[in-house]
């Protein structure tokens, strides 16, 4: 018998799509961070994204309200990395019974305050009890600014590979918790993370920004989800990666690669893009003018090969898969 | 502290609704079966339901054609009360990692199935593994059939509950199989109970139906609702309660009481309604020659009293509460 296991994520969705039937009004399904809808002759964008405790948190290392304000970033971020617009919000929620009713409430002000920075509102949900582990799903509406958004596929051979955002942060940050010994600039990037709803919606209204992603999983895996769409290959550059002082200090001190948490650390939730290189000089001025942060070339698309290289050496599987 | 288990599953929603900013483009937030919200000049709905395993469901009662089934069966209901039409569906799933994945595809098969039925689609959501139990969140996005949609507040004072639909056949079926003699026909109704669309969406075009309601937690509970909606009370007269020949056939044989099955057993997914006492004649008359079935009155709404009352006399606490 196969096991998810066996399979992992990204088999298993490979498998459940051949399965699924679509239709007209799915401009893009199953695949992509987020649906893309006709309806009502505008497009709408949905996408969920559900966390589990001791998978994606632990309530010894963040506070109620962090771990709403987390679960509904990773949702809001899909919307980010369409270039769209996120405009309601559903809660599912599976409480063991003991729960205190403190703690629900801290996780939904974690929620509501993330769901009203980005200016979109939590309209309803489910809550249920479970004999398992506390579990949040959140759903995200959001809208195509008009009728354009950036899919995950449509990189070019020769684009340059981009992002827009902090790398590693999250995870180095999750690993000075593990080592009990917190360092809280890090920390606070694991557990309040911020979706780029507006340098996505930028990016995806830039002349030649052709592809995108939120880098949930890492930057191998994610890069590796846009070359794989447009049935490339990805060659990324180590040195170019931009490192935060913070994530430098950290991995310093205690004998750490900040480039492997920079490439195979996920959460920071960074927007990872594919531009035409004609587009890039302008893009990246704009960028900055706008944001006041950089836009970093990262790697580029190639058919020499298919997958993720890292300095031309294949990379292992080195993100995050929720089922190995 | 205060746990969920004292508060309830009501008891949460009424606190966290007091909680959470609402915003104009929100036409009917947390509170009703389904949000009913103004996206593109037009009204989009959007419910969710989450089930979990052990508690929703158990392997060793139904295949796991039939959980993703009722699990998608649980949510499109959710739009059936409002009278709108399904057109999305996303769901996200945990689990454990050592599931088969026949066992997974199998669910949505499942899922699949019950949602083309309605002519709607899966279009995307999340998986992710579990250390705990098999669970399950389904968001279904619809429309409202110009711009009108039956909320659950709107009952008035001398209004009738009617219902359409069984009652307490899948609890029934559920009793059946926890007795280990499975009774085929109310295992069917358990395991596949039916979406009422079609119905749903008839009913909210019919003049005079001014409440709806989908009965998912027992008769009882769920006529409160549109009673505590309206402020009002409503008085159930069990002897008007439709009961099926299998439900009534499996209670006499096993000593049982119909009847209390019919009034606080939950997922059969009927339909309650509020309707004007003059539109009722009219509508019962159209109903039984469109769908070949009956409306039955069961109860009417009065000032007399606040809460839910069975010929008479005040009803305990007889539905499914998910957290007592």
């Amino acid at each position: 018998m196969t096991t998810l296991g066996d399979l992992g994520e990204f088999g298993l969705i490979d498998r459940l799509s051949r399965l699924l039937p679509s239709a007209p009004t799915v401009v893009e399904g199953i695949g992509d961070d987020c649906a893309v809808l006709r309806l009502f002759d505008r497009l709408m964008l949905i996408s969920c994204d559900m966390v589990v405790e001791t998978i994606h948190f632990r309530r010894e290392y963040a506070t109620p309200e962090d771990i709403g304000w987390k679960a509904a970033t990773a949702a809001l971020s899909d919307i980010a990395a369409m270039g769209g617009t996120p405009l309601f919000v559903l809660v599912a929620l599976a409480m063991p019974g003991m729960c205190e009713i403190h703690c629900i409430e801290g996780i939904y002000r974690g929620l509501a305050d993330a769901v009203s920075q980005v200016g979109a509102v939590i309209v309803g949900g489910d809550t249920t009890r479970t004999p398992g582990y506390l579990t949040i799903d959140v759903t995200v509406v959001g809208e195509a600014i008009g009728d354009r958004y950036v899919a995950r596929r449509g990189a070019r051979l020769g684009d340059l590979l981009c992002v827009a955002g902090r790398l590693g942060m999250a995870s180095a940050g999750l690993h000075s918790l593990e080592q009990g010994e917190p360092q809280p600039e890090l920390v606070r990037v694991h557990n309040r993370p911020t979706a780029l709803i507006t340098q996505g919606q930028w990016l995806g209204a830039c002349p030649g920004v052709r592809a995108m992603i939120d880098v949930s999983d890492g930057l191998v895996q994610d890069a590796g989800h846009i070359a794989k769409a447009a049935n490339l290959g990805v060659d990324i550059d180590p040195a170019r990666i931009p490192i935060d002082p913070a994530l430098e200090e950290y991995c310093r001190k205690a004998g750490l690669d900040a480039r492997r948490f920079a490439l195979t650390g996920g959460e920071d939730y960074a927007l990872a893009f594919a531009i035409a290189p004609g587009a890039y000089e302008v893009c990246l001025t704009n960028f900055r003018r706008e944001f006041r942060t950089e836009i970093t070339v990262v790697g580029e698309f190639t058919s020499a090969w298919k997958g993720v290289r890292v300095a031309g050496h294949p990379a292992d599987r080195g993100g995050f898969d929720h089922f190995r």
